[in-house]
């Protein structure tokens, strides 16, 4: 009956984001560093009609503490936009949505990259926006410190005011005009003067036109300023809900938020994750589940909550007994308000939520047959919890694999997902508007 | 006789080095945005044998002057690191060399992005270090304008040490240790702590060891500070040198400083830029050149001098009669004297010189048979005046298949230049020494 379809993001991560899957006999160990790996894998998501892949970032290593070194091999030895280069030339249709910080850059440059990977790609670049919260990739680049939460979203709203008007400061056809006895058509370019409080840019971008108009803007905020952000500017955002009430109202929240800036309801695509375990029968997916759960050694699995909650430590309370009263700090507000919530809600253990955080990383799992999957997730879809979903394979490449072969002809079949390509471009294929110009 | 071979690069340049390549009907005009265009382009200097292929930057449009946008159009539509991404997993062993600034970024970020595309292409990256003399790029940064070269190269100098410090702060061997418990062997991770007047950077580099244990450095600085820069860091120094002498001089001069910091003599690789127009016979190499040269207006050839000697103007003075004398700015010291010495020395006019330099842009230009082009390389490569050659095809595909199906082989059965890659990475193939660790 419903002609809307749900869009869906392969959000790729090395060897997979269940926090063992290196350690699985199914994962390619070394895959962060394999770009054959990775093409391999971005084709499977194609193959499955997705709408994008997704490439997390952090500009460090993602852990200091040796003992949590396990949490440091899902991700990728690849900066993001490198990769996505590479994997646009061996991909056709599927977008790429490269993670980028506005905290250590500049907006010409980010700006610049991402338009080459949108020229590469025939206009499926995708712009994950985030402020960077991490106190080791502060370190990385000055010795100030981290900014405070309010100061990176205030130089994040300069940020990606600045890189829009680059890309709209070039129209389309603006180069090798028709006939033309000059290489440009000056009069299609218009130079940017944005002057702010973190950034200065008068100039022009060095790029043609976007064959999509510009780039999607992909946020994940999930602060009141965050969301604010997204409403204003972004063409999708990621979320990380548990249950369907709280994905509810993360949805009802933002897309009320987009009236404040003129923005229609379907402006904004809302993805929470989704991290599935598939298997053709409940049995089948519940030994999936259980083989890799068992590879998350304790001591991993309560480190990694501690660093969730950004406190030092876990081990002075007992692992068999609730989570202690936590401080709040302005790191990452909402994963570790999720944390506490979801513990107080069932009345988990330390050591049940360090199992069950290090097995999802806090995002909404499920485990079962095709139909079981399919089912859960069309039930978020219909009933105004999600516009489409984030897909976070535990293992690579056979999780993909197997949502791709097992869910997506069940969701197909249902009439909640495409069978085809609606065109070339990411824009087109998630259904979001265009900028005005060119 | 010589058991030394010659070293070549490919500067690529989308239609070609010529100003007047994309007028030209043999230039495919958009090839800027063509991302299959320079693949091929790519392949065929790998089919040549050649080291590297080179891009060149500048993170701004390159013309104001709606006039001079025909310069503009030799450039590409792609940020050059994007750009050789998307090629090194389309090719296999030709290097790889992206031009960046040490000005508008920081060293954390750059040497990540170096590592990935090392990585990407095994071994296979090269950094063409530049400081960025253009007002155009400043005013995309930065309100506060240019900054003076002595400056550029204080930032720049401290750039290049935090990035090599980075590179060479991870071990071989540190990820997926054989046997291991951990994903990481942490005692082959080294924290850079790099604290200078510009930057300071307390971290790891996330990457694993560049297969080629880091890499490598080009630079092409003219100026002292310029030239120490490329004696202390860099593996290839590119030059742009007219005569014979003057190459020799370039070279003589770059050695000499080696030995400050302790250095060999084969340590750096010193390769003046060639610009070959090539036909089976000098009446057909004489009228490729001449077919090119009709494409440049006068007008667009006097602007550009101008530009080129940062002046604004030289249209009060007669096309027919020489330069005025010029005042010396900070701005590409090198290339203003070069242009000026070329008139005095050989009595060119204005419309001469405009014409010369509209066509090769100040690097030698050699016009003859296969066997003449290779004399000239030859003689320069055994004199004392270069290791190697950056070869500036003034036209895209053909002006490069010509020097490879013609030139080359020429080169070989003089014994001055490879048969086959001597091995998968950059390095290797340059033949230039390994930075220690790993
Ligand atoms: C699916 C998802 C992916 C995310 N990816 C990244 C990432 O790659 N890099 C990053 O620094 N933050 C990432 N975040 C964190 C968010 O950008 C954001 O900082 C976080 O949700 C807290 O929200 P706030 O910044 O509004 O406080 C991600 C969050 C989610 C839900
Ligand atoms: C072959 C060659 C390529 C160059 N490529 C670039 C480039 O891509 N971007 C840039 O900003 N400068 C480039 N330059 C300029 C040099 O980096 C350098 O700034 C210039 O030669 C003046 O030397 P100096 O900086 O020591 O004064 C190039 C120079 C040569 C000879």
């Amino acid at each position: 009956m419903s002609e809307r379809h749900m869009k869906l993001g392969a959000f790729l991560m090395a060897g997979g984001h269940h926090i063992a899957a290196w350690r699985h006999p199914d994962a390619h160990a070394p895959a962060g560093s394999d770009i054959d790996h990775f093409i391999a894998v971005a084709r499977i998501a194609e193959r499955g009609k997705f709408d994008m892949i997704f490439i997390e970032d952090a500009a460090a290593i993602r852990e200091r503490n040796p003992d949590l070194a396990s949490q440091a091999a899902r991700s990728t030895a690849f900066e993001p936009l490198s990769l996505l280069a590479a994997i646009a030339v061996n991909t056709s249709h599927v977008g790429l949505v490269a993670t980028a910080s506005t905290s250590y850059t500049e907006p010409y440059g980010l700006a610049r990259s991402f338009a080459a990977l949108d020229q590469l790609s025939g206009g499926r670049a995708g712009w994950n926006l985030v402020t960077s919260a991490s106190e080791l990739e502060a370190e990385n680049f000055a010795s100030s410190g981290l900014r405070p939460h309010s100061q990176r979203y205030e130089r994040a709203e300069e940020f990606a005011d600045a890189a829009l008007a680059l890309w709209d400061g070039v129209e389309d056809g603006t180069y090798f005009p028709a006939g033309g006895e000059t290489f440009a058509d000056h009069s299609k370019l218009h130079p940017v003067h944005w002057h702010g409080k973190h950034f200065a840019v008068d100039g022009i971008l060095e790029s043609q036109r976007s064959p999509q108009g510009r780039p999607i803007m992909v946020q994940a905020g999930a602060s009141d300023v965050g969301k604010d952000l997204a409403a204003r500017t972004a063409d999708v955002v990621f979320a990380a809900s548990q249950t369907k009430a709280e994905a509810q109202a993360y949805y009802a929240d933002v897309k009320l938020r987009l009236g404040k800036y003129g923005r229609g309801q379907d402006d904004l695509k809302v993805m929470p994750g989704i991290s599935p375990i598939v298997g053709a029968t409940e049995e089948e997916a519940k030994a999936k589940y259980r083989a890799l759960q068992e590879f998350i050694p304790d001591a991993v699995g309560v480190a990694l909550l501690a660093s969730y909650l950004s406190v030092q430590d876990l081990s002075a309370y007992p692992l068999d007994g609730p989570l202690p009263e936590m401080p709040q700090t302005n790191l990452i507000q909402s994963r570790q308000q999720l944390i506490v919530d979801l513990g107080k809600r069932e009345g988990l253990s330390i050591r049940e939520l360090a199992r069950h955080f290090a097995g999802a990383r806090g995002h909404w799992q499920v485990v079962g047959t095709p139909s079981q999957v399919a089912d859960a997730m069309e039930e978020r879809f219909l009933d105004g919890a999600a516009d489409g979903f984030n897909v976070m394979a535990p293992l690579f490449p056979s999780g993909l694999e197997d949502f791709v072969t097992l869910v997506v002809p069940e969701l197909q079949r249902r009439g909640v997902f495409r069978k085809e390509y609606e065109g070339r471009t990411l824009r087109r294929n998630l259904g979001v508007a265009s900028p005005s110009k060119g």
